[in-house]
């Protein structure tokens, strides 16, 4: 990682996660922006389920996705952006709770490739339950205009 | 693969995908039903995209784990029923397009765990794009009632 | 996580790591046997190496799997087997250094599934480096004569 | 893919192959190096077991890898070199056999990150048996001279 947070880091992400036309679909808030961590939260909705009525694992992986993305974003320089080249996610338990978490965190930094790893938690009354996890592989783009940001 | 298909497999397929309501809120249709592989299909609509303006990751990962997930289906008994324990997903290209196609094919039929591949392929006028392929791992639920279809 | 240790858990794993012959071939031993967590170290061999002559990735993979696997073990009773169902593996620096530490945790324990995170870490003077990360699933296997142990 | 194969990558792949130690020590040959495509042989040998007797997922491991790597060997010019980023592999069934035969194939070429899929298959009377897949992710490098070829 930087060891120095790079400027404007939490800014660039806010208004980043606000292009995100997906994120606003499915009712996801951008909740903690920090040098190397990001998380994200969304209330349980009944049009994000499955056939069971759990929350669908394409949306566990859509806000997984996007928080260790974002946890990227905080530890590059303000000219580059990250593209998700390829994650990997287990689902542990039913998605199935009031409010979900949703935390990525920069395991490995890098100038080309970035390791980012993330939880997903349910959060109803008692203790937040883990119901998924996911490994990222994020590159830096630099100079292409049409990614920028 | 079974040798023979179960019966009703498709009808069986096509009630479970009605109720996933996260397949309705993103416009997604099941378009191919067979012993083995399914297809699903869906449109580009802006609503659906990440920060620069492509179909996110967690979009794709939602169609290509449906599309895996009721190939799956396909090849078991209609008393038990599907859950994704993990799947990887490789992005290869951006998820621009007029339209999307989304297969899921049963790479490894077995009795308590199935392993399904699947392509995501961009649409428009030329040859379809192949931008991302899942692997997933599904085990075979039995007498869980909550989790029935 | 079991509450309480499963009674001669560290023995069960000792006797089956030294029945391992591929542990052998690649000189690793077994260092770390805790409820939950399982460490395996290797020295640095010439023999282990890929083209440039760094630890080959396959070597680092089947000392992560089977710290992985062992954690597995120490959360199981005493007439369960483990199997590994897929893993991942993320590189994140070259297999250099004198001495390499893996370390397998399980993330989330069950009655059929398990799922496990390890780490592999470089040795020499100075603080260990991480050069790999695994996330893998692990299924239960009960009553399988072929795989006791 | 290049529409081109590059020149000699047959001999750059074949030279790089021999300077593995690790598949020498595991008694894997070269068999198969076309452009997209290489193949690699193993015969059983206890040596490389796990526990039960079958052959450790660490070998599949580095037999996949490899044959994955060099796929992607075949498709850059004789300058760069590959790098695995990241794999996944799914144990399907038992590596239990007289001989075994490792595939990778280049499923998506790129100037910076090749995606490759691996097949392992059992091979002793009768048909060949899938045992595993892979998908890995390769980086493309260049100008670095730790590892060139």
């Amino acid at each position: 990682m930087t060891d120095f947070p790079p400027p404007d880091f939490s800014e660039r992400v806010t208004r980043s996660f606000a292009r995100q036309a997906a994120m606003r679909l499915i009712g996801a808030e951008l909740t903690r922006v920090e040098h190397g961590t990001v998380e994200i939260e969304l209330p349980f909705d009944e049009k994000l389920t499955q056939q069971h009525g759990f929350l669908h694992a394409g949306v566990i992986s859509a806000a997984l996705d996007t928080a260790c993305s974002y946890a990227a974003y905080t530890v590059i320089d303000a000219e580059a952006s990250i593209l998700t080249i390829e994650f990997k996610v287990n689902l542990m338990s039913p998605g199935r709770g009031e409010r979900f978490l949703f935390r990525g965190e920069v395991t490995k930094p890098g100038s080309t490739i970035i390791v980012a790893d993330g939880r997903a938690y349910a959060v109803s009354d008692g203790p937040a339950k883990l119901i998924a996890s996911m490994t990222g592989t994020m590159m830096v783009a630099r100079g292409r205009q049409e990614i920028a940001g």
